[in-house]
């Protein structure tokens, strides 16, 4: 059995980065969402171990204190975290698991696996962002004006990451976000002893 | 309008090379396949223009003589090489060039364009190459057994290639060269100024 690859998915809020993620999932059995834990209040409409693994601080701390988190942060006072045992259980069956994780998590993830695929998720613009913002009607205009200021900061970061994914139309992001998995799994570094094995004459 | 990629293919003799770019070719439209100039003799059911540009060995020198190829190698006595217009004028149309060719054509064409995409077909085992190559029924034992192993000869160089893609099944080999050329096309190396065009107003 060949082991999966760790695909790490960033993107700034309002790229469209979860609605891509669950069209890839219905898409590609072989993919496997890894649900975060969080230490933070469960908000309505969230569900646990969907949305995240809902924790109280004294089990996060729990779950740091015995290993059990690939990479955590806090942040807001809150906790959060990737947990260790399905990511790595899911990889040694095959598996290709996704993280969905904001840049700093990110990084972390990456010193961990050094050899997990980055992608990062653009808006097609910052004036496509700001509309995108603006349609949903649920933020002031201050939360908006702050959320497009943290997204030119996030986006700072993308040059760090393997493949840079643009959201202009859906559909064709969410392919190519496929084709980045696929493809990257035909890439020469991910097939180390494929040659040989094929020479040889056990297959 | 973004360049397009240029994408090289090598793969043994039986490896299925020629269906696999058939049906990729059907399913997309931003392929552009360049064919080669042979100055050897057109055999029948071959399309002189579709097969190769056929040309007599005094054609072919010009051809050379005016640096009218990207590249170009003697073989059993007759040329083969590949014209340098259709190529650049279709990468700068946007256009993504697939340049079928054997191995040491395609190590010169690296040498000429360092960001090429090189793409080598393997098949699944050397058993099931020989399984195929006997299933044509078109060879002698003897032919058969020179074109294992110049398949064995070949496969090693699929070391210097940066993505393998494996026959086992069509469908799946098909599905997994139009990955590999869409995720390169958003790998990171390939999008330098995307992220700074996109932070910038003009988008």
């Amino acid at each position: 059995m060949k082991k999966g690859i760790l695909i790490v998915v960033s993107a700034p809020a309002g790229c469209g980065k979860d609605t891509i993620l669950e069209q890839a999932l219905a898409k590609n059995d072989n993919l496997f969402y890894s649900v975060s834990a969080t230490s933070r209040a469960m908000r309505p409409g969230e569900t646990d171990g969907v949305s995240y693994h809902f924790k109280t601080r004294e089990q996060f701390e729990d779950m740091i204190n015995n290993g059990e988190l690939l990479e955590y942060t806090e942040y807001c006072g809150n906790y959060y975290g990737t947990p260790k045992k399905a990511v790595t259980d899911m990889l040694e069956a095959g598996k290709d698991v996704i993280l969905k994780i904001e840049i700093e998590g990110a990084a972390n993830v990456k010193r961990i696996f050094p050899d997990c695929t980055m992608i990062f998720i653009l808006p097609p613009s910052i004036k496509e962002l700001d509309r995108r913002l603006h349609k949903r009607g649920t933020e002031t205009e201050e939360v908006i004006a702050l959320r497009l200021q943290q997204a030119k900061k996030e986006l700072a970061f993308a040059e760090n990451y393997d493949y840079l994914v643009v959201n202009e139309d859906l559909t064709v992001a969410v392919e190519d976000f496929l084709a980045v998995v696929m493809g990257e799994k035909c890439s020469k570094k991910r097939s180390v002893g494929l040659i040989e094995e094929i020479l040889s004459d056990e297959r």
